[in-house]
């Protein structure tokens, strides 16, 4: 892992290194994401706030909260509305701009992103973004449509494309172009499941095997179960603060020092290829851009693993591999907690679980602990780690997220 | 109408007067609202991108546009989700950051809001804001469903609150605390409807009068159908511009000089009072203070009147009138398009319709146009005006923005 030589001032990539702090993470909560019954929305919520609030080293009095931020699909699959106004309502908070952003799936980093605008504008010093869903008390069919939507309607929606159907079409073209056989992906689910056998807040707390994951019932082919996310209830909360203001809230800050969104059509049938999404790699280029850094200086990411091909895209789309090779880092362990570049310690969307809204600022959740060495669960620490990103995709690869997190 | 000692560099207030420009408008396109059974949202929304690129006067490349900020409410409604991303595909736009914002009815105004602060953060210098919806090809149930759940559900939806309830319950208020008939309410409506009949994107184009509008059907008392916006289909888009560049789209740009986002409680009972909106007077002390000016030295208003109530209550939060003295600006006619101080010339939610996410960027759609001169009927537009104000309101009255703009 790279260390020292890019500490703030010293010499990096041949130029000074100036740490460009954007906005500071100060406090973070998430709930177990998973089945939760019991638990509306707004309760989802509030355990994370409280959660929030209270991991917030040096206090925050709610009252400087000027801004909250929430990503959520469901709007109607709980009936309620109004959600940002709503949530804030909830817990008390009653002088705040009240935004919801919706990017499908993106829902939450699209929040992060807008937050992280809102503080370099000079409008807010101190915002709350979150993120929330609750999905495991819907319909399948009625899930399956809210996914559906956030796809290609006419063309593919309408016509019986499932979500697992665009991912399979991504894989078999992928394994076709590229030769490689479907047990890779599998590899993926493996690791990730493990990385949630370690995360008390995971959804999937339980390892399998490669053979238990190849044998799994098959979604679309080349997917099976073990490939997929599964749904999800969950919130997650971030308290986001003006970089200067945060040595006040902690002495141990996470910067947000790069970010970048990125789209593409809707329709598969409409892009260029179908072995990568072109909206990550143009949130990366804004990201590492934005922190002044290459992909290679990244010690471990959260990218978004909604299916196993999608994390191996990931890989080459953020540049941690070249294209066509990004299978090889399943086989060979460089994404493993222990490897090189660890991927997705939480788990992933594949083990953690996703619920919808609530997926991107748990990444940034993750990544807050990660980088500050408070991993809930010491024998998932990634070890030294000084910088790590996080990917969050919208649909079916119509919009992202990439963001660069520093010490 | 306050004039020349306002220019740039003059004492105002005591104080040396510097206009604030916080973001430009150099374009802006709506759709005429009301019923467009034969148009889809991406077609909706493709005619005013249309018309509001060819609305800047010295052109504009669409691949400057890094950015697309659609506030709407109806996902689900209209059968596509990832709405912002949907939106830039359908027009061809490839490169940008697409958000999709969500705050019920206020939903392009706060989409403007976070645009501004996109702007203002140095990420962006050319970005579309956007409101689209499609109500009328709803059932009345369904479009019940969707506006309900803007207001509280625990206590109000669930026990059978409508929208026109909530407004009801203010209206009655504000009537018993203030000594104040019923016709001043229809007088709002009479104004109104006479401003959209002569504007041709209004739905409803056709003047009443007084005693029309007492005599309507009941809905709520003291509300009748004259009281109520209607449901319309529409979509409206506006080119915002970092200020500094403003120049070279056209030599008459429209700056946003202030603005503000406020909150309160869903649920009427949690409030304080019941005859104003605090949302609303949060947003508009937070704008005026923004813009350095005052509420008298706004010269026209577009506010958000999807009640008569509403517009009245906006007079007194927005420092029209005093506290109890609103009604009387319907009264005395200083709001009237030839008055001292003319509110919705373009006819406001009440005669030009209520596609609730298109409202917030056809306020500043109009203000835009009232701005520069350029009204498309000469019989309506505001005379020298050089300041204008805009406020929307999420659901009934738990989010509000308010946006100043000059010339």
């Amino acid at each position: 892992m790279l260390t020292s030589y890019r500490a703030k001032g010293q010499v990096y990539h041949g130029c000074l290194w100036v740490l460009k702090r954007l906005a500071a993470i100060v406090g973070a909560g998430q709930t177990r994401f998973g089945d939760h019954p019991d638990l509306s929305v707004k309760e989802l919520f509030a355990e994370a706030y409280r959660e929030a609030l209270g991991s917030v080293d040096k206090g925050l009095d709610a009252k400087k909260i000027k801004a909250l931020y929430v990503g959520t699909l469901g709007v109607g699959g709980y009936q309620i509305g109004n959600v940002s106004a709503a949530l804030a309502d909830h817990v008390g908070l009653r002088d705040v701009a009240a935004f919801r952003v919706e990017n499908a799936c993106a829902s939450s980093s699209f929040a992060l992103l807008s937050a992280v605008q809102g503080i370099l504008s000079s409008q807010y010093d101190v915002v709350l973004v979150a993120g929330v869903e609750k999905m495991r008390d819907m319909s399948s069919d009625r899930a399956k449509y809210w996914l559906g939507v956030s796809g290609d309607t006419e063309y593919e929606r309408l016509a019986g494309m499932t979500f697992a159907g665009h991912y399979a079409i991504m894989a078999t073209r992928y394994m076709h172009e590229h030769s490689v056989d479907k047990k890779y992906l599998s590899m993926i689910a493996v690791k990730n499941h493990y990385n949630g056998s370690l995360n008390p807040k995971a959804q999937f707390q339980k390892a399998i095997s490669l053979e238990e994951a190849l044998k799994a019932p098959s979604l679309a082919y080349p997917l099976n179960l073990y490939d997929a996310c599964p749904t999800s209830d969950g919130a997650s909360v971030l308290i986001v603060v003006k970089a200067e203001l945060a040595k006040k809230f902690t002495d141990t800050p996470v910067y947000v020092t790069g970010f970048g969104a990125g789209s593409d059509t809707l329709a598969l049938h409409d892009r260029e290829d179908l072995t990568g999404l072109r909206a990550t790699r143009m949130a990366a280029d804004q990201a590492y851009q934005l922190a002044r850094i290459k992909s290679g200086d990244i010690d471990f990411a959260e990218v978004h693993d909604c299916f196993t091909i999608a994390e191996i895209m990931a890989y080459e789309d953020l540049g941690f591999a070249k294209r066509g090779k990004g299978w090889l880092l399943a086989d060979d362990g460089s994404t493993k907690l222990s490897g090189r570049i660890p991927v997705n310690p939480s788990g992933g969307l594949k083990a953690k679980g996703h619920p919808i809204g609530a997926t991107g600022a748990a990444q940034t959740y993750e990544i807050f602990h990660q980088l500050r060495g408070t991993a809930d669960n010491p024998s998932r620490q990634v070890k030294g780690a000084e910088m790590g990103l996080s990917h969050n995709v919208g649909g079916s690869g119509a919009t992202a997220t990439v963001f660069i997190y520093q010490r």
